[in-house]
Formats: structure tokens, sequence, C-alpha cells
């Protein structure tokens, strides 16, 4: 009895990984303008100003922009996601 | 004998579901610069020239920038990220 409970838990484990992978794998971006195909964003460099900071993990409120949600992100991810941030050297 | 198998087959999916969850929950970033807190990138805007394209799904091979490695993750995950382009207007 024991040894087939035991091997059902495993069939029950892996059902679930055989799951997980057919389901395609983890998603990047989890809810942000999930209505388009594609989220391409494009932004001028005269809007910038002298720094511009860019969200990469997807958990901004503030998408295309940083607002610091990476860092709660990382923290429960145990991930090491972090901005873009393009700068104007002082002149 | 069916009853607890599939009692059992039920324990081992939810195991594995919880083994999950207690892992944080699937990362955004799975192997870039994964030495580093934090993966943070600084470009000059004057190094961007007429146009940038950036990566933020995690899968390019010339991250930080773009290398179209969006289009198969997006494929294989369900997934539509895609990159942030930087451009300068014609003046
Ligand atoms: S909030 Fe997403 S990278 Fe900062
Ligand atoms: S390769 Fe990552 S956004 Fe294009």
């Amino acid at each position: 009895m024991l040894p087939f409970g035991l091997a059902c838990v495993a069939v029950g484990y892996g059902l679930k990984v055989l799951v997980d992978s057919r389901s395609g794998g983890p998603k990047v971006n989890p809810d942000i303008r999930k209505g388009e195909a594609k989220v391409v964003d494009t932004v001028d460099i005269e809007d910038i100003g002298k720094k511009g900071v860019f969200c990469r993990c997807w958990r901004s409120a503030k998408f295309p922009y940083c607002d610091g949600s990476h860092n709660k992100f990382n923290d429960c991810a145990g991930d090491n996601t972090g901005p873009l941030i393009i700068t104007k050297k002082d002149e």
C-alpha cells in the first residue's frame, strides 16, 4: 500500500510538471497591456530630459517608466531585475 | 485501491504547486548576469545615435540591446513582451 501510494504521489507531481511545461512556461509580463500582441514603446530622446528610468520587470504602475516595483518583485521571486537608465551627460 | 491512488496523485500534484509557490514564483530573468544583485544598465543618450532598441524580455544575446529573441519567447510562453525603442527625431 505504501509503495503504491508513493508512486501515485510521484505521478501527481510529475503531472503538474508536465502541465506547466505544456503551458509554455512562466510569463515575463503577467498584466501589462495584454490586449496588444507585442508591447513596444517608442520614446523620443527629446522627451527624456536629463535622465529617464525605464521598467524591465513589467511590474511598474508607471510602465514604461520604472517606479521601483522591481525591488519588491525581486524579493518575492528571488530575481535580480532592474531598470534601464538613459542619461544625458553634462556638457 | 483506486480512490487511494487518486488521492495520492492529488497530493503529489498539490505538493508541486506548494513547492512552486514557496520558491517565490517564476522569475523574469532566468539567466542574465545572475552574479549581480540587480541588473541596472545606464546608457548615455550620445551613444544611442538615431535609434536604440532595448530588451525587456531578458532573452537577448545582446542584452541590454534587443536582438529579436522576444518573438520566440512570446510564442513559447504565450506572452507579449517587446522592446523599448529610443529614437531621435529628424531635425
Ligand atoms: S519597476 Fe520595473 S524595473 Fe523598476
Ligand atoms: S530580445 Fe528581449 S525585447 Fe527583444
